[in-house]
């Protein structure tokens, strides 16, 4: 059994966080390290993975095991089935053939895919898409993440890049997204969103922003997405609305892609997240209004990540497992 | 070689068409017969079905050959994987165990399918998306049908419902939808809002409107979708204008269509798609322009379906070949 264990790095745009995973999705030892500037060459990033990696395995030997896989989740486009990193957007990998990098350097199986992929898996084999063999999984975070299960296994598409569903137009000629067109779906429901909304309320100063103000001194540049959050937690009205909003945004996206691909179970993660029922009543009723055949058929319930930060690195290793 | 020949039975709302089909897709022989009333029992259309598959078995024996299983495709939600009709607004079936009863009466193989899903397998298979591992292919008619395959396979979700697009919101508060909702994309772009929209130019009685006006003597009641694409080849304006229109709400469904799915082509068929690029051009460049990474990424092509109306019982015929 001490063959099972594989090593887990998600390489995120600030943070590399590794993890030493057992088969049953636990983690027994995790290593970090700051991701190297954008900058750096691409060769910088892959000596500090493989550093993390070696770690890792150090603690697996020490304890007289073996860490005997090793996957690697991505923020960016990866095309999996080759082990490329297309294009990252706070990374310096273009076209760059990481698995083949690191495999020559660890002299063990690598796999690399998108982190929200790895996260979807990890939500399937461990977590609150435990046994769901068709889930839809959205990372709410700067913007909106998403990846496909279905029959069990994931789908990339036919360039790797099913599931990007942040940039779904859900209103004709709306808010504009840096992508460069408007009405984009995260331009309605995401921790960028929460922020902005949150802000403008304290900026325009009415009296339903007083919570608002006082959480950021009256700095409408000081407020967060997780200050808006808390205080929508804690039951302030205005802060609630801007959250019920966004879960109505939610709703409305997600019965586009229900209609499309029919999941079984949508698994919401990300920091936004952290909302709870303040942002999924709201989407969930949406989504039951906006279905096709309302009351005639299922509608997927809509259920908060169970892994946290930690499911892109545990899916990642566990994919590296069992390829 | 014999043995493998198969009988694919379109069944729709007004007409049931069966066809026998080699293993190359071609097909042999036809037979057809009027729908049954709604009202008729669910026992007196599948008795018609019966009828027409036992007269192409004996067109093949007449030729020494055998059809050696039955494919059927139904205008309504199926359960493929259990061979039940779910449900179907122009037929008599709830939740009706087609396959058993067929094959009960048959002594061969049945298999039992959407019939966007089977016209999607035969474009896959013999037509417009030959080789085509990722595939998204859309019915233009009364209302929008969709299919999806991917790696090869037809994905039909957890509930038999995936690909179900017509109901996709594409405009918050938008035209009102028979099915309760409003801005469905099918209220955007179909037969039914090329007729609508015809007839409502016929009403106006602007000089533009002269040529649509004269197609039906000024009864706009009498005005239908294909005399506006008849019209629209032939260079009236007007009629390319309201076809333009639709082709950009094509392209803007598209483009969430495949964010979400990352298709290798889209299939366009059903009864709008006679018009061709006078409906795809404006929906190819919609598309291209709301794709996120545009320039960075494959804009899949658009093309029309290559095999008619046939596709379905050819699909049928193909997937009870090899189910």
């Amino acid at each position: 059994m001490s063959d099972l264990l594989s090593i887990g790095v998600d390489v995120g745009g600030t943070r590399l966080k590794a993890g030493l995973v057992d088969q049953g999705g636990a983690v027994l030892a995790t290593a970090r390290r700051d991701t190297p500037g954008r900058s750096a060459p691409p060769a910088v990033l892959e000596e500090a993975l493989l550093d993390l990696v070696g770690e890792l395995r150090s603690v697996a030997s020490a304890t007289g095991r073996r860490a005997a896989s090793v996957g690697v989740a991505v923020a960016g486009l990866v095309d999996a089935a080759r082990g490329i990193v297309v294009f990252a957007p706070h990374l310096p990998w273009r076209e760059e053939p990481l698995r083949e990098r690191l495999a020559a350097g660890l002299d063990l199986p690598v796999v690399v895919d998108n982190d929200a992929n790895a996260a979807a898996w990890a939500e399937h084999r461990f977590g609150a898409g435990r046994g769901e063999t068709h889930l839809l999984l959205l990372t709410l975070g700067t913007g909106i993440g998403g990846a496909v299960l279905t029959e069990g296994r994931l789908q990339r598409g036919r360039h790797g890049l099913a599931g990007e569903l942040g940039h779904v137009q859900v209103v004709p000629d709306g808010r504009p997204c840096p992508c460069g067109n408007r009405g984009c779906w995260e331009q309605y429901v995401s921790g960028t969103v929460l922020r902005r909304d949150g802000q403008e309320l304290v900026r325009r100063g009415g009296a339903d922003a007083a919570a608002l103000s006082e959480a950021c001194d009256g700095d409408p540049g000081r407020l967060s997405g997780d200050d808006l959050t808390r205080l929508a937690r804690e039951g302030d009205p205005a802060s609630r609305a801007v959250l019920g909003a966004a879960g109505r945004w939610l709703g409305t996206g997600l019965a586009g892609a229900v209609a499309t691909l029919d999941p079984g179970t949508v698994v919401v993660g990300g920091g936004l997240s952290e909302a709870g029922d303040l942002l999924l009543d709201p989407a969930r009723a949406t989504l039951a209004q906006h279905l096709l055949g309302r009351g005639h058929r299922p509608v997927p319930p809509v259920v908060p990540a169970a892994l946290g930060v930690g499911a892109g690195l545990v899916g990642a290793a566990d994919l590296a497992r069992s390829p």
